[in-house]
């Protein structure tokens, strides 16, 4: 059987080990005599595996004291709306919140936290993102809002010492929240410079259905009033995560991933690997033009790939192709067309080779 | 070993053949050479995956064409917001609610549903259900909620052709609104008499992390403007439950489960099994006063069955017995204490007979 590579944007590929080891538990964790899904949220089983996940992914990303981990639902898409439900209370009504506008993801924050907030877009960057020196900012705003890495548009900000590069321009008062769902574990990041950090689990932490948000205690408890309970990070945080029956199944495979990104190295080992998968793909586009890419290179993503071929007409050939070689969703998202490929951890290098070979096949290099 | 049976409350047992089967299929969903949790939830292979649950689950409940079923995220806790949040805008605000308070997941309603409109308790039952000929209703209410089973508290709605008994009693003109979590599926019902049926999947649908509402298409529309996106019914029931990233690997077992239950006979089946089991149950508790239950009769849950020993200073020793016998997870809810045994769908009788076995030993009958 020809080997499988998928390099779907999200969900995602998992860990071979991961899938493995959940396959052999499915019926009996650890002589429970229960599947994870059968376990009560509140019982020592799966309060051992959700502490173990938690305690992981701390370790994982250096996250101080300070900061709580909730494992929420809803996706990256409902904190659009949930982090200024959360977030806006600690300014004078009506606050402003800042936005760095570089893709889809984080336009659509900006659409969202319209109906909370005023909103003002301090910076926009198609194919990159503007230098600090040119960040509008607002006086006393609630937060600066940016998304780390366009999922969609492949736009992945530059780093320096685990923050975006220049952000020494920034105000140290200006509270900084980053959408880091596509990107969040390939890379290290000082959490520190963060009030609030989150990431949809669909692309590099586990199955759709979990919601990771990294926040700073200090911002907690001042939900706006229409705030869904189910939602407000103070209640979630304060019955660790179990204020609502949790995701516990996700949560469980989440915690799998992690213990496996610790075998592998951790996050500063992630990142080697990152670069050299990205090296090795950006390479085959940059040969010549048969390929196109529209991301500036400074700014270009390590996990999500978007390429056009130079002559469009040749897209489905260009598919079809590469499912026969086992080489899997390809195609761009349906907002910006052409291809992608998405790079997560998860991806061996062996995957990103096949796909450049096939790339300079097709190329008739 | 001991064979197991899990009387968790929820997340709870599920089909061991469901449960086998996605063992099986972990790493390589039908040759696609990918696990469903891998899966682009817009590829083909997820689409069917969606579409057979979707289309199964409408056939077990029978649910009309004007209605949508919408696979959700955040629980059941987070419909108590979710819901006033989508419904009151079909009234002048601030609109009012009318609940039937019968245990703690209608008290939790109401907490909630007061901060987004006016809450009337018409009826109050602590250990059954009012008739509906005492039921204060408010002329023109929003809807009218009701929590169809405790899961706490052991209450279950009486039924009389699909629907709670005595509803004849109700203007034709009131909306019904149900929280069935933790019994949908174990009896038919009528679904075109209710407004919108909501239920968390943790009890008798699948893992916990999916929520699936069924509601009536000309209610969508009217969510009021400081509803989340992610969780506007209308938004979500016209992008077929992908507006956001659904829950992928909970629906997938969910329609695993649905394809159960038909195999088994369907809703129709269920609920003989389910008076069987609670009867065997129920009997065991009324022979003498050794233990107690606190529910009248005609309101005992075939779901969910508190009970308290008489000398409760024998707790401890109860529970250890019953977990030596592989008898897990008996303890009663924090909030009333005791003990509750949940027999949910996926409870074999065989289960539900161990459990009586181990009953009438430890009274020394």
């Amino acid at each position: 059987m020809t080997h499988i590579y998928n390099f779907s944007a999200g969900p995602a590929v998992l860990p071979k080990e991961v899938l493995t080891r959940a396959a052999a538990e499915m019926l009996d964790w650890h002589g429970s005599g229960m599947s994870v899904m059968e376990m009560s949220h509140r019982g020592p089983e799966f309060i051992s595996i959700y502490k173990a996940a938690e305690r992981d992914l701390r370790e994982l990303l250096a996250v101080p004291d300070n900061y709580k981990i909730l494992f929420m639902q809803g996706g990256g898409l409902s904190q659009n709306a949930l982090i200024p439900l959360n977030l806006v209370g600690h300014k004078p009504q009506p606050a402003t919140i800042d936005f760095i506008h570089t893709g889809s993801w984080s336009g659509k924050s900006i659409k969202e936290a319209g109906k909370y907030a005023s909103v003002n877009i301090a910076a926009t960057g198609k194919t990159g993102v503007p230098p600090v020196a040119e960040w509008k900012l607002t006086p006393d705003a609630a937060y600066l809002h940016m998304c780390t890495n366009e999922t969609i548009d492949g736009v992945e900000f530059a780093f320096e010492n685990g923050v975006p590069a220049g952000l020494a321009g920034v105000p140290d008062e200006v509270l900084l929240v980053a959408d880091m769902s596509s990107h969040i574990l390939s890379r290290p990041i000082d959490v520190s410079k963060f009030g609030l950090i989150f990431a949809g689990a669909q692309k590099n932490i586990g199955p759709a259905g979990v919601t990771i948000v990294i926040v700073r205690e200090d911002l907690l408890g001042k939900a706006l009033p229409v705030c869904p309970s189910a939602f407000d990070f103070k209640l979630v945080a304060d019955n660790e995560s179990m204020y609502n029956t949790p995701p516990t199944y996700g949560i469980y495979i989440a915690g799998l991933v992690f213990q496996w990104l610790k075998q592998q190295g951790g996050v500063a080992a992630m990142e080697q690997r990152a670069i050299a998968k990205a090296e090795l793909l950006y390479a085959a586009f940059d040969a010549d033009d048969f390929y196109q890419t529209r991301v500036e290179k400074p700014y270009r993503s390590r996990m999500n790939v978007p390429f056009y071929l130079k002559d469009e007409s040749k897209n489905e050939a260009f598919l079809a192709g590469a499912k026969a070689r086992g080489l899997l969703q390809l195609k761009g998202h349906k907002s910006v067309g052409g291809m992608r490929a998405s790079i997560y951890n998860a991806m061996p290098i062996e995957g990103v080779q096949a796909l450049v070979d096939y790339l300079n096949e097709f190329a008739g290099r």
